[in-house]
């Protein structure tokens, strides 16, 4: 195997990795759960290593790396880039210092905005993808998960954006709080009904998501509301707070919906009730499509 | 010592107990950290015994209990009374099955209502103490909280109530959210202006919570927000969602605020800036005076 370059996202939770040859084809991936949050910056040259080791020669090897691995508790702060701006620039990318001469690694920067503030990582390259997969996109791009974020993009630039911490609320709320006791399974079949009903109720009633969600488990407990329709709720719940807060950036606009899970799938179904149309496409595609916008120009040894 | 009854608050995460003479006079008092959320059934009796042991004589000595020892999962359940009724009955008590023949335990039960479902089981007590303490009140009663509690009392009647979640949501997302890192210690001067203009800002815009919260971490990265700030604001927000949703019960009421703490204080402050006058009575002489007030009729043995 003998690979042209690295492609990594390194997020807080998880390392990914894919070996990729000249002709833009995948080699190999591997991935493991170092993420950020686990590692001290000691200890990122060999969780990465762990994973591609066995891919470097002799030479050093390109890699390009997006997500929290640049950032301040990462390997290498590389500094937020202002918008508006295009998603990546080839020519601000951070070198990580590196112990094996093989590695020669850079990482791309997030984005922030000034007011209200605002901050990504990870996601930029996810965008930068989109463009690459839909040449000259206008509109608003949905990246939904444990900080939502929404872009508005416009002749190649990230004009504005907008994070929500809904998916960290529904862990918080779902496994920890309360209503842990009143929710079924993860893999519970989706209860469309109760919720695109719970969407509609935070979209028209917003301020009412506090007294909402103990009213799940006081109708579990008197009405034995079924924990997969609890669970439904809930979702529907935080998501339609996300959508009503989100109303501009989708409000007549087209919507890219980056992600193929089933919470983006939610989204989706969530957008569509009100009227917005979205076009899916896939996570994993948009950070490759990406990172390999930024190996044109500048990133060769 | 000869006391004339035992006074039992036993929440989810604190047992306190008190003395009482037959003049009313609090002959002595204790307090562990053995809520219903650490026992299991068997051991409810003992944790008791632990505390009241040597108050005990060689006759039964009534005690009256509130709170979630009532719970299913708690001594043994008092079943729900529901609303409109007056927050307490002496007629409506549950006697624990106790091995001790010197206790003679009775629990009051909580509060349900059924549409919106809701349920309430300790602050019946304070809300019948209070109108103890303000005879003829008619008007809302407040009790801020991990689960906070809007009630409507008319009559001597429990007419509608409202739980929210507020409190769980500010330990979730201040303890284990991204937020941990941005926010100050909880012993931080308060700062008003900070907290009531987030107070204000969730008022107004309460769908964008979501976003709101991302944003304090946002700011703290950008603009360097103070981690005291950063707290009032996390405190404003979702205490200004709640007051959003109760609207309903403080515009133009008389609204009684149970609790003497500096969470019932930036709930009065809240209020205040919102126009609507607050009275505080005292939340463990709510208790008290809710529970002397079960002792008038029918629990001696």
């Amino acid at each position: 195997m003998d690979p042209d370059w690295i492609a990594i996202d390194w997020g807080t939770s998880n390392l990914r990795v894919w070996a990729i040859a000249a002709s833009g084809a995948i080699l190999a991936r591997a991935g493991s759960d170092e993420g950020m949050a686990r590692l001290s910056p000691d200890g990122f040259e060999p969780a990465l290593l762990r994973l591609i080791g066995g891919w470097l020669g002799t030479r050093p090897l390109p890699a390009l790396a997006c997500g929290m691995v640049g950032a301040r508790q990462g390997w290498t702060e590389a500094a937020y880039r202002a918008i508006p701006c295009a998603p990546l620039d080839p020519a601000a990318l951070t070198r990580a210092p590196t112990r094996d001469p093989r590695l020669d690694l850079r990482i791309a920067p997030g984005l922030s905005q000034d007011r209200p503030a605002d901050v990504m990582r990870g996601e930029e390259t996810q965008i930068a993808g989109a463009l690459m997969l839909e040449p000259g996109f206008d509109g608003v791009v949905c990246l939904p998960g444990t900080h939502s974020k929404w872009a508005h993009v416009s002749a190649g630039e990230v004009v504005s954006f907008q994070t929500h911490m809904t998916g960290e609320l529904f862990e918080l709320v779902s496994r920890q709080s309360v209503l842990r006791h009143s929710l079924g399974a993860d893999d519970a079949p989706h209860r469309e009904e109760a919720f695109l009903a719970a969407v509609s109720d935070a979209i028209s009633r917003p301020e009412r998501i506090g007294s909402r969600l103990f009213g799940i488990r006081a109708e579990g407990l008197l009405h034995g509301l079924a924990p997969a329709t609890a669970r439904a709720r809930l979702s529907g719940l935080l998501i339609g707070m996300e959508l009503a807060a989100a109303r501009p950036y989708w409000l007549g606009q087209p919507v890219a919906l980056i992600g193929s899970s089933g919470l983006a799938r939610a989204y989706a179904t969530a957008l569509a009730a009100q009227g917005a149309q979205t076009r899916s496409l896939d996570a994993t595609a948009c950070t490759l499509a990406g990172l390999t916008s930024l190996l044109a120009t500048g990133t060769r040894p």
